[in-house]
């Protein structure tokens, strides 16, 4: 029996089919200079180029649905890459998702590798994205969950908390709440379809998770949204502040950025 | 009027009067070399009795619930001490818990200080004792609870585990869960009350959760208990090779203990 082997023509051919194909990604934000390269810097773009790099010997970019500063965690970011799929060499997803784990660092893990349609990016084909913030409520600070939670004690007022939150649900300007060198020129109005505070024990220790969804958000958008409510919870500001704030239009109206480690980027959906 | 000041033989009866105490302690085993006192080490006893120490500027003995290795952690870990009542100027359980706080490492977080009937002993007065030990099941390892889960991947058989775990409830000599240097010539048995399995997912990812209920343990056997019931839900053993494992009055024939960082000594009832 002849073995049918593709012609050069064929070959080449298949070579010029390009596929695209996401990654799920979660991190461990505290050893990350942020998610985006930076020469010299640890950053999670940086391994996961790497990673593609070193296994395709040609660099790839990718593209993520959402940058996470220095410090900020990942439950499920998303990045996007184009591969020729004769550079697969039969690979499928599955390996894929094996060797980014075994070649990129601590911290960071490859939970799933999908192909998806021709052209898809992790980045512009985002429907929405979630985010969970994490509060330590107890009486003393946690200590199972130090590294993915500010501490902020248990005498927040929570209906204070949703009052000011109800603010901010809908479309809306939102440069109050944007790092204002960010903001400059750049259009700053995003859809807020969420903001919810739940009871969670974590690993027997009380929490609030604040989930913030929405389209698309600002830099440090969520963090800043976690420091303004928190200031209502503990009394310094009325709820309807925030409608001040957020009327304002600048970053100085608003609350501190809530500290990176207790913001984990959960979900995007597309 | 005139002022009623207690005689010289008043306050002597008074400092007569000794008053129990016990403290609620959680800890992040990784940094101890156990609960128990070592020279040298780092120890939760250690640094208990010195913040104790400091306050009462005497030595202060505590008496434990249970016995932590090093790197167990504890959610509610108890312990118990004796202060004279005139030694504590004032003092009230709040101002202890806050002083303990203030005087023992990062690690360490008193959670509750309350008085007891005098006499308490967090040892000997405990009716039963609960641990928790966290399996991590997600496709790749955890990144955010690494420090307090044994990484198990997806496939274990929780039905098989189920059935194992039954053949340990009630009172047995549990002679082959323990570390055989400390079995020599100390009664074995124990009554195991509950050994269940719940799905959990923390900070996202997915977990196992072991919860063993007892009146008391031996040396490292919840962590012999989980290293056997794993090596059932891989597989490796039939469930009822657990019944012939507690037969065998014989550390040789159960599994290895399962890792440190995964076991939590959640509560302790009196």
């Amino acid at each position: 029996m002849e073995i049918s082997r593709p012609s050069l023509e064929e070959r080449a051919a298949e070579c010029a089919r390009e596929l695209t194909f996401s990654a799920t990604v979660a991190y461990d934000g505290a050893p990350f200079a942020g998610f985006a390269k930076q020469p010299g810097q640890l950053t999670v773009q940086g391994e996961l180029e790497q990673a593609l790099g070193l296994l395709f010997r040609r660099p790839v970019d990718v593209v993520c649905a959402g940058r996470t500063d220095a410090g900020v965690h990942a439950r499920g970011q998303v990045v996007s890459f184009d591969i020729d799929e004769c550079e697969l060499r039969g690979r499928t997803p599955y390996n894929l998702r094996r060797s980014l784990n075994a070649l990129t660092c601590e911290g960071i893990a490859v939970r799933a590798v999908e192909e998806r349609p021709r052209g898809f990016s992790a980045r512009f084909d985002a429907q929405w994205r979630e985010y969970k913030y994490f509060l330590a409520t107890g009486d003393t600070p946690p200590v199972f969950t130090d590294r993915t939670a500010w501490y902020v004690g248990p005498n927040l007022d929570i209906a204070a908390m949703e009052r000011g939150a109800a603010h901010l649900i809908g479309e809306h300007d939102f440069k109050s709440f944007c790092m204002a060198a960010s903001a400059v020129g750049k259009p700053t109005c995003r859809n807020v379809e969420e903001i919810s505070i739940a009871s969670e024990e974590t690993l027997g220790e009380p929490h609030r998770v604040i989930t913030v969804r929405g389209n698309a958000f600002l830099h440090s958008m969520v963090r800043t949204i976690v420091g303004t409510l928190v200031m209502v919870g503990r009394g310094q500001r009325d709820p309807d502040w925030v409608a001040e704030v957020l009327a304002a239009r600048d970053r100085q109206a608003a609350g501190e950025n809530a500290p990176a480690c207790g913001l984990i980027f959960w979900s995007v959906g597309y």
